[in-house]
């Protein structure tokens, strides 16, 4: 078997094409429900919220599509090299996404609660933190898009400034709850949040991983094998 | 192409049995860590804590191994049918037993700090939110390796348990934590196994719809899509 026998298929090429458009579709939807999500908690804007804690099953319906059309390009056609590399990564990052979805339901859902307790906390890491976040989500599509390992390493770097904010973020809310308990409830729906933003820097890493193995055919995640925070450990 | 061109290869059979094995392989000792991490929480035994909190290399290389192993089955064969649904779903089960893996390492973190503070609280939820969990993945492992649609529908079954149990620890710990701050940081960490738990039983029940995918072709999801629960919305 060459490549020849799938990649010369001129419909084969077009199906490809469709399957990276929809993820990337998926990955519009979740980005603009995450930034709805971001954006109701920062400003305070309750309607925002409302709508992304309804339910998130537009992105259950990308995700059933996709794996479905990822499944039967497997089936109908024998892919090899770089055409398998992306049906494989897309069904991962899929995958991926559809956590990401989740995980704006949840800061909606954290965030809904936080305005409904009378107390409320300054807390200047979460807008740092969801503004990172959101970057490192819209890096990684861009490099599965355009093939950019450049994109990709970005997306792998950002990560730690990310984990190390969410650290901080934890601590200034223990402090925080333990010298004025009427605060543990507030504080406990932002560190969610300051999780959840640190598990969406996760599947984004996630996503940038699966750039490397498509564009460079290798398992980035072999070169820092040795330690626990391969494909990352979640708080 | 028809399921003559894959599956009546004998050493194609041969390499789906392995493909499996390793599979089942990294279940085990992914279990085997869960286990060691439950057990040294209650029994307080921080000799098992740190066994399971050095790090999870061993499980990160079996993940990298199985992905490598389904990719070439991909790229060498043409699988079609059940084949091809036991490589794709091998692929996403593997990801859910490296997340697992991940949480066995988090659940003894958590117990770690948890043991450093003076404080000890009695919580009678987590030995059965663990029984469950452990259940759970259990069940679905089984299910993958037998078929067994019964055992796969078990598993999701008992989610709604464990999500229950879950709920029900979190309002006790914030109450504890809101009579008295003091007891918030060891609060903390038990929110934080609660966390991890039902998490694992999330990652179960992924394992369980993939069984259903492997054996009656269909996605599982489908029948409860409209609802932000599928896949696991998590907290």
């Amino acid at each position: 078997m060459t490549a020849s026998s799938s990649s010369l298929k001129p419909r084969f090429f077009e199906d490809i094409a469709t399957l990276k458009d929809a993820v990337m579709s998926e990955g519009e939807l979740v980005k603009s429900r995450l930034s709805k999500a971001i954006d109701g908690l920062i400003q305070q804007n309750v309607d925002l919220l409302d709508e992304v804690a309804i339910g998130d099953a537009d992105v259950n319906a990308c995700q059933i599509a996709i794996d479905d059309r990822a499944f039967k390009l497997l089936a109908l056609h024998q892919p090899v090299a770089v055409d398998l590399r992306v049906i494989v990564a897309a069904i991962k990052i899929n995958s991926d996404l559809e956590r990401i979805g989740d995980l704006a339901v949840n800061i909606s859902e954290a965030a809904r609660r936080y305005f409904g307790i009378a107390d409320s906390i300054e807390l200047k890491f979460l807008p740092r933190m969801a503004d990172i976040a959101q970057t490192m989500l819209d890096s990684a599509l861009q490099a599965f898009l355009s093939g950019s390992l450049g994109l990709a390493q970005s997306v792998l770097e950002r990560d730690d400034a990310l984990d190390s904010l969410r650290v901080q973020a934890y601590r200034r809310l223990v402090d925080l709850m333990t010298s004025d308990s009427k605060l543990a409830p507030s504080a406990l729906e932002l560190m969610a949040v300051a999780r959840h933003l640190e598990r969406i820097g996760d599947h984004a890493t996630n996503i940038a991983e699966d750039v490397f193995f498509i564009v460079a055919g290798e398992d980035v995640r072999m070169q820092t094998l040795g330690g626990a925070d391969v494909g990352g450990v979640e708080q």
